[in-house]
């Protein structure tokens, strides 16, 4: 067993920033969070999840919301603690562990600052790999795991428990609630523990946004390329390097919306490269300029689909892309379960509404899928 | 103890509409609700308040959301068990009657189908002794009994229990919740039990709607006045008798607003009046249309404003006023813990935005009140 202490928040940080995927939130705001809590109240446990013995019982946890909101109404904690006891009474039994629902920026980081507030020990693992905007879009939820009972609280001490007839409804119920509180809410949901839990998680996702965090600070401190440093523990491929000439965002029903137009620079200066955002990124779009040939696909969800500053190699979120800014955008496979056919009904592109399938991110680039380590 | 058959329902829907003020939705579409369940699971035990021992924990259940559209969409009883069932479990005890929250229209008959489906004992009473628009109203959230855990369902099987900081908060949660469920919705509140329950509650409500619907029923056998009947048995008085000129109605946020203005007739041939409503009544105002004196307030929330249909004496309800409709407005003495100045605080005119202060209506008509038997 090991411990978050401060280091590790920042890296984590990093790493969950990239594979946020866009969306998440601002990272920084949950490092904070997260670094504050552990200076008062120690560093947080992390466990692998072979070490969570079959009566352990896991809160994940998550926030609801637009990330562009998050930005300007500060994620309280104090809902925490009712929240976590809502849901082992929803549940029946205690909560002996938390996890990040999902790894995507902010997303990741309080639950650390959830388990240290709440003295509890955190599970290496989330339920995506990466991020994704609706509650059916978990891993778990796709292999049964309902998100209910889902417990919601605001900062002004109410809690509200949500059993949704499926997750599709207790998507829509919560969603609502989250509008009425202020366009993002904390919770914790689908509560999993023993056999099953295993099945509904990614494992190691935690430790991995740590790896990421640390390759590319190292990469910085030896001048070498920090984006290339982070891609290569993910499988990930460069797909464009170019600058911000167009945002279109848009912040409405709980999520915000974007796209953005990106003109190529160097090897890319005849390229014209579009992503389209519902929270997260969905879909890299790329188009040569020096002719009329309509735009090809070059990466899609659920594949993970990133922006970096190319000169800094910071992850960029939704909401930090801005006119202007030099961009490098990158792509990797998500977890393979979410490739099955199963998996690709709920979280593929047509999933979100767009008239054409998944193609894998390497049969786009022309890479191959290694085994991460 | 005695029982609700099919026959005590008619008169309870009658009295109840009249209780009702205009709100409370449609009483004939509670009526068949109830008399259905109870054909099918027998009739419902109705106990004294004063039977109800110590251990007993009773579970008001109400429908919150917009009459006008209760009316196109039919509550379903199919909601219940788990309602109840939740609500036992958030309380952390089994539930040993139900009670109606509010006497009014609708909220009056299916807590009766309720008791049959459910296969419990109803307690002869509720928590206003009328019907009013919002949560903080309720008696019993005056006298302290907090309305949460708080639990609504859906007719597709879902459920959310609310747990707000305060009754205003709870408030605000459940109606956005209700609105997504389509703006009507079944729920279990403000349980009670023990010596708490006689304080919260006004007391054989149910059998003053069934006296009620029984005198109107009697009347009219005997070729008596209706109205008459059924005001004598409220302290009630007559306050205008007149045919509806105007009625504009708007269904917005759960709520029904209204105003309705109405010509005089007969010895009132001189008068107009205006109601103004949020799914209740809560403001008479009359005007003597030969002079230019500004109107003069007539009855005013928290006492109770109704309306008869003239000719057949039946209760007209908010979403039922139409235009031509020949109608008799009267007004009777609200509960007198109602009252009170931190009653009138949140159920005042002031509470409801009207810019004067609340005057008891036997003052403004002279009578006197009784003492209900």
């Amino acid at each position: 067993m090991r411990c978050i202490d401060e280091t590790a928040v920042a890296d984590i940080a990093v790493g969950a920033a990239i594979l946020g995927t866009g969306g998440g939130g601002d990272p920084q705001l949950g490092m904070l969070m997260a670094r504050s809590a552990i200076r008062e109240h120690g560093p947080v446990p992390l466990l692998d999840p072979a070490e969570v013995d079959a009566e352990g019982f896991v809160a994940p946890i998550a926030m609801m919301g637009a990330p562009a909101v998050a930005k300007e109404k500060l994620p309280s904690l104090h809902p925490l603690p009712a929240i976590v006891e809502e849901f082992a009474a929803a549940h029946g039994r205690p909560v002996s562990h938390v996890m990040p629902a999902e790894i995507g920026g902010i997303a990741a980081l309080i639950p650390i600052a959830a388990a240290a507030v709440l003295r509890l020990p955190m599970v290496d693992a989330d339920m995506m790999g990466r991020a994704f905007p609706q509650l059916p879009m978990l891993l778990s939820s796709i292999a049964g795991v309902p998100t209910s009972p889902l417990v919601m609280g605001d900062e002004w001490g109410s809690t509200v428990v949500f059993r949704g007839r499926d997750d599709q409804h207790t998507e829509r119920l919560a969603r609502t609630m989250c509008v009425e509180m202020g366009a993002s809410a904390l919770m914790a949901l689908s509560g999993v523990g023993g056999s099953r839990l295993r099945s509904a998680i990614v494992e190691h996702s935690v430790s991995l946004a740590e790896r990421l965090g640390q390759a590319v600070r190292a990469a910085r401190r030896e001048h070498a390329d920090p984006i290339d440093a982070a891609l290569a523990l993910i499988d990930g491929t460069r797909l464009f390097d170019g600058k911000v000439v167009d945002v279109e965002s848009r912040t409405t029903g709980g999520f915000t919306h974007l796209t953005a137009t990106m003109r190529g620079l160097g090897a890319d200066a005849d390229q014209e490269c579009v992503l389209r955002s519902q929270n997260e990124h969905l879909v890299a779009l790329m188009r040569d300029t020096t002719t009329a040939a309509p735009p090809r696909l070059a990466a899609v969800t659920p594949d993970l689909i990133m922006v970096f500053d190319t000169r800094s190699g910071e992850p960029v979120t939704t909401e930090q892309l801005r006119f202007g800014a030099r961009v490098t955008v990158a792509a990797a496979p998500c977890d393979p379960r979410y490739r099955s056919a199963d998996a690709l009904a709920v979280v593929g592109p047509d999933a979100f509404g767009y008239d054409f399938g998944y193609v894998p991110v390497e049969d786009l680039t022309g890479t191959t899928v290694g085994v991460r380590s």
